[in-house]
């Protein structure tokens, strides 16, 4: 016997028939001898609906109640689940965030678990029920509501799995599992049947939306397994686990990521302390900086150049901050460029394989691509490229690391 | 300054406009020196359509799941409420059932209130804001959320005032008051000043719907007064307070329902016994009797007729238990009218006023209308008589008893 957590997204209980495959799915999983407990997100299309409303009423609605609002969504999912599941004859019970005791803290709308009591869920589950839980909320020291952000309800999942001591962790989605990379650009890429925590940290930061990148940290640092499989198939998906007994190959995947923009400042005064003074600028009114690079100013003389990427939809707030303060540093026109990608190449066995880095900067030569920066961590690299070039890229990448062919075990 | 409760019902709330209005309402209310407790229903037609989607699933959907399932429809509201009234520059926080602690019983659908705690209510009207409570809702001891039944908000607004020791628990409604009988078929209705509790009670129960029966309950229970009024005017309403200093007169309304159907027991054998049987069966499976006659059978002889009223909505299920048990206590067949209205006069002047009753049968007679089954309590007697006498019986007994002209105080 097993203690499965089995988390249902937004387009699985999309519906009232949904909800029922959902059902039966974990009757079925209880059946053949497990104790379950389902997390549900809201239907899809209800949290927009409802957050739609809140943005008709103010274009910087008071985030405590949003989030009291917008966890509406999955307590209709987990009750309505709950009832269908009665209904086909089980044994089921919902839970709310303050019903599990889902502590967080009182960050509102990227609130952050801190505490998890399983002994509900546990009890229901030893009594024969299907424990439903809501996902994506919690509930502060003060009793107020709180949700842990987009695609929360993975980190809900993971975090009780490891709460109850779960034995795996099933993440059921609309794919059947990680890709190489994204198969709607580039007709190769393959299923991976089993990735490290790191590698998918990497693949879900750099762009691939298929987990939470909360809820990866959250399976890594407990050590939770988790399942990545398709609510519409039976087949495996791919696991998620721990690098103990990986044969760790040099790239495990490749990922895009349009979601940035680069900013160029020309000819900056080079006396020390100006681009920290720029960077502190930003940090202070919460703009992420990511890659940065620096370099002295073609003309010589006593300037440099500073190209770095902040994310697009930053990119309004960051343009008001340097116009402001650009002249000041002596700095020349600003650039701005939104159409560009970030490619990157994530693998454990980068860590171990000389000439990974050579080798990507070689294939996207020879297509005769131009990099505009790079930033690298122990297991990925990451490349800043014209936008138009997304898609070449990606094939040459996966075809060129032999992502097509070889199995990534 | 006062303390002041103040209810919005589904129609109040309807949108994001009437949103606005009510915020505007209830900051007008602050701005004018008091603390403000506002308790909200669902948006009109949100509770139906969760019902909607629990009863696709089941016909009997299970009754926890649907508290948690309707509750999350003021849970939006009182969210979206707390928003505007931030949007207009007030200070508002929003709370629902377990945040503001209204413990229940753990009767799912129609639980009722065991204990408020007024604190944190009362902490946030001290902070200068606006306590935004869902109505409808609270927690039963095991931690599961509980709802009142329909208009459970007016009862949940009564007992929050009570809790709190408020000045005045306003009710808004979409008519400006109560009513000394219908307007809709009788045109000379006026709206009542003052009422009694007692006689409310009976109004309500009799099938005024301007307030749910059992917040009169409990505002009679604490002496909470009552202002029923409009939402969209300034106009006082219709004060609902205890009988002191009341120059009461014999009859303060008329009402009717619709909502009962006759059943009438031919020649049953007259046996002791037989007929507390017949009532102590539908007691037994939750069909409540209202009006009761029993009477010698014309024929003569050792049968009797007994003659009684069910709610329409339990009719089928009554038919069906008596049909199979009648035979047994020897009735010939049983028959059934549901083309019945009970009309009502309400007065705690009766108690003092003889001959009200008398008045009653003589106006009805007047007008040619049988009267098939009387009852009465203290301070109402109600008469069963046609469907289709209902605007002629109400119409004349308004006017027979001055209701279109004595000021009611």
């Amino acid at each position: 016997m097993a203690l499965v957590v089995q988390k249902f997204g937004g387009t699985s209980v999309a519906n009232l028939d949904r909800m029922r495959n959902v059902s039966e799915l974990a009757l079925r999983t209880q059946r053949e001898g497990n104790q379950v407990v389902l997390i549900v997100s809201a239907m899809s299309g209800e949290t927009n609906r409802l957050l739609g409303l809140a943005h008709q009423i103010s274009a910087t609605p008071d985030m405590r109640e949003l989030d009291s609002l917008a966890s509406t969504g999955e307590q209709v999912s987990a009750a309505l689940v709950a009832m269908t599941i009665h209904q086909l004859g089980g044994k089921a019970k919902s839970f709310l965030g303050h019903q599990v005791r889902i502590s967080t803290d009182a960050a509102y709308t990227k609130a952050r678990i801190q505490n998890i009591e399983g002994s509900k869920l546990l009890q229901a589950v030893a009594g024969g029920s299907i424990a439903v839980v809501a996902g994506f909320q919690g509930i502060d020291p003060d009793g107020s509501i709180t949700t842990l952000g987009r695609g929360g309800s993975d980190t809900t999942a993971v975090a009780i799995a490891a709460a109850i001591k779960a034995d795996v962790c099933e993440i059921y989605t609309d794919v059947d599992g990680v890709y190489t990379t994204d198969p709607n650009i580039c007709p190769s890429a393959r299923k991976i049947d089993r990735i490290s925590y790191e590698e998918m940290l990497e693949l879900a930061s750099l762009g691939a939306k298929v987990l939470q990148i909360r809820s990866v940290e959250v399976a890594m640092k407990y050590g939770v397994p988790v399942h990545v499989r398709s609510s519409f198939s039976d087949r495996t998906g791919t696991m998620v686990v721990g690098e103990e007994g990986f044969e760790s190959v040099a790239v495990a995947g490749v990922a895009y990521d349009k979601g940035e923009a680069k900013v160029q400042l020309v000819r900056v005064n080079d006396k020390p302390g100006v681009v920290a003074k720029i960077f502190g600028m930003l940090a202070e009114q919460n703009v992420s900086v990511d890659m940065i690079i620096q370099s002295p100013s073609r003309g010589g003389g006593q300037t440099t150049d500073v190209t770095f990427t902040v994310a697009k939809t930053d990119l309004p707030r960051a343009k008001e901050l340097i116009e402001r303060t650009a002249a000041e540093y002596g700095s020349e026109p600003v650039e701005y460029d939104p159409d560009i990608v970030k490619v990157s190449i994530v693998g454990l066995g980068m860590r171990s394989h000389a000439g990974v880095a050579a080798k990507m900067f070689g294939i996207l030569a020879g297509e005769g691509i131009n990099i505009q920066a790079i930033s690298t961590s122990e297991i990925k690299i990451s490349c800043i490229i014209a936008a138009k070039y997304t898609e070449l890229a990606v094939r040459a990448l996966h075809e060129g690391f032999g992502l097509d062919k070889i199995p990534v075990v």
